[in-house]
C-alpha cells in the first residue's frame, strides 16, 4: 500500500489506521495531513487506530508529530479508538502521547473536535 | 490484519479499505458490518474504496453482496471514492455493482444516505 487514505467529513479530515505503519508509510500520511489540512482549510483531524493491537514508539511519535503539526496549520487532532491494551502499553513504554487529545469512539471524538471549534471561534 | 475496523458516526457504519482484500478479510468483513447492523440499528453503511486503484471481480462481488445483506437488515450501502480507472475496469469487466449505490465521495455518500432514510421515514 503506498498511502492511507484521508476522507474529508465536513470540516474534519478522518483516517482510519489499518496496518502496521512502516517508516515511509507514516511520512507519506504527515505529508498528505499537511497538505490536506492546507488545502481544505479543516480545523479537525481524527485518527482511529481501534484496528491496532499495539502500538510501539514508532507509531506513538508519529502520532504526536501529527498533532504537532496540525496544531501548527490551526487544526486540532483527536486519537480515538485506542484499546486499552495499548494504553497499558504506553504508559509501560512511559509514551505519554503529550499534547494529543483522544476519546473513546467516532461521536464522542467528533464532540471533542466541535468544542474546540466552538472555543477557537470565541477567540481562546 | 485481522479484521477491517468499521466506525460508527450515527446511524451510519463507516468502512475504509486500505489493502487487497483477501477472501478470509472480506468474509470477515461481511460477518462484522451484519453484527453491527444488527446490533446499532444503523440504518447506512458507507464504503470508501479511494484508497484501490483496482477492483477485481473478487472485489466487485464483495461489495455486491455486502450491499445485499445490508438491504435485508434495512440499511442502505453506498460505495464512494471509486477512482475514475477502476470505474473504467469494472465496466470493462462487465461487472455493473447491480443494487450498489456510489458516490464521488463521503459527503455526497452522507447526503445520499441521509435523503434514503428520509425517503424510508416517509414510508416508500
Amino acid at each position: 500500500m503506498d498511502r492511507i487514505p484521508i476522507l474529508r467529513m465536513g470540516e474534519t479530515l478522518l483516517v482510519t489506521i489499518q496496518v502496521d505503519m512502516q517508516d515511509q508509510t507514516a511520512l507519506t500520511l504527515q505529508d498528505d495531513l499537511a497538505g490536506q489540512i492546507a488545502k481544505t482549510g479543516a480545523s479537525g483531524v481524527m485518527i482511529d487506530i481501534s484496528a491496532l493491537e499495539i502500538v510501539d514508539s514508532f507509531v506513538g511519535r508519529m502520532l504526536t508529530s501529527i498533532s504537532g503539526i496540525a496544531r501548527i496549520l490551526s487544526a486540532t487532532t483527536v486519537v480515538v479508538g485506542m484499546q486499552p491494551a495499548v494504553a497499558i502499553t504506553l504508559v509501560e513504554l512511559g509514551l505519554s502521547l503529550e499534547g494529543v487529545r483522544t476519546a473513546l469512539n467516532v461521536e464522542r471524538g467528533m464532540e471533542l473536535l466541535q468544542r474546540a471549534r466552538e472555543e477557537s471561534s470565541l477567540g481562546h
